[in-house]
């Protein structure tokens, strides 16, 4: 029951520079308007479900992420769509980290080709089990930590967000419809950085001072024939 | 029947330039591997399922493409992965215009952010009915024929493409894993042009000059709040 809700969505939709220090991190512009890629069903690593795997050639960062799923249908929602219209529309949450496979993804913002790639690696979506709902009352007071190899790296409140959910969901739903059981992530805060093969990786979201879920990883080399060459 | 390829896609993934006249006529670079992007499920129209919508201040373009749909799993394959084995895997073939809001990816090429929402609003998937493998016995000896208004737009036969698909399979699988079901567009010929609401969209699948399958539709404006700005 616990995982059933990554079997139900039918969009996996990730939010990208939603927090200011990360934008500056890693110096890109900020938004005017939240901008929103797909990650496959494929990129999904359930809980103890294998290691997460580095593919050859290329430096992954990674992105600890608030995530969370819709109970209902949203279709062009009007600018008007209320925080508290938002919340009762969402199932439940997850912890998520959003693997990036950051070389790719900088040749492709250079030469302006999609993020598909970068973004869409077997197990480059490691996901907690569900959060109900009631767990977390307020999603802009959840804390995100993400170690490695024992070393914070992230950790943040949501209250950083830049665009809250109320925004990203009348943005999205006026481009793409928004279906029941869509999984969606809010963004990553500062502190990205790199994970290689035999580094353990671990998340944490708590609430008020306590730890709701987890994610605990090791990374391994991607077996298989890819290894990163230019397009 | 003839629809039911459209649920059991887990992933929709589309090639990216692999004609060289179409690559030409956007003055784009020939990639060295096949590249690709993901649509969203939601984009899908079904045949008869309503108009195709323009968003608000969006110059659309058709892309009319021969599309596959896979009858097994494929995960790391070498890249020796032959014709043979490509041909039988794969379940059967479907007509698909992969409508592209060329604004909106334009601005993101050259901010380097995402293609997913200039590829994924609703409605711009038009799709025919599933085509049984029986009826096209090469698929490099489809005509791919678009009008719009009656005139003729795109009309090329598919042995025009760069990477044939054994070597889109091996590259793609190498990356994620591919699901039985998923569907996978393959490209588009030149010719590809604008498309305004009021116009009427004809597209045809040829095998030795019978038509197998065509999508006829009326294009709209798309209504709800969107309206282009920049990102
Ligand atoms: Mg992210
Ligand atoms: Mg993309
Ligand atoms: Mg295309």
């Amino acid at each position: 029951m616990s995982l059933k809700y990554l079997d139900n969505a039918r969009k996996i939709l990730c939010i990208g520079r939603n927090y200011a220090a990360h934008i500056k991190e890693l110096n890109n512009a900020k938004p005017q308007q939240p901008f929103f890629f797909l990650k496959p069903s494929s990129s999904i690593l359930k809980p103890n479900a294998g290691p997460f795997l580095v593919p050859k050639g290329v430096v992954v960062h990674h992105e600890v992420e608030l995530a969370f799923t819709l109970n209902r249908d949203l279709k062009n929602l009007p600018e008007s769509f209320s925080p508290e219209e938002a919340l009762a529309s969402i199932e439940g949450y997850a912890l998520t980290i959003d693997m990036t496979a950051r070389n790719v993804q900088d040749e492709a913002k250079k030469k302006g080709l999609p993020w598909s790639i970068g973004k869409g690696f077997d197990t480059f979506l490691p996901v907690s089990n569900f959060i109900a709902k009631e767990k977390i009352p307020d999603p802009y007071n959840v804390e995100l930590i993400l170690k490695v190899n024992g070393e914070v790296r992230q950790q943040d409140k949501t209250d950083l967000m830049l665009f809250p959910i109320h925004k990203i969901l009348s943005h999205m739903s006026s481009i793409m419809t928004l279906e029941k059981g869509d999984l969606i992530l809010t963004g990553t805060p500062k502190g990205v950085g790199q994970i290689s093969p035999g580094d353990k990786i671990e998340a944490y979201l708590k609430y008020n001072d306590e730890i709701i879920e987890e994610i605990k990883l090791d990374a391994e080399q991607k077996p298989g024939p890819y290894e990163y060459k230019e397009t």
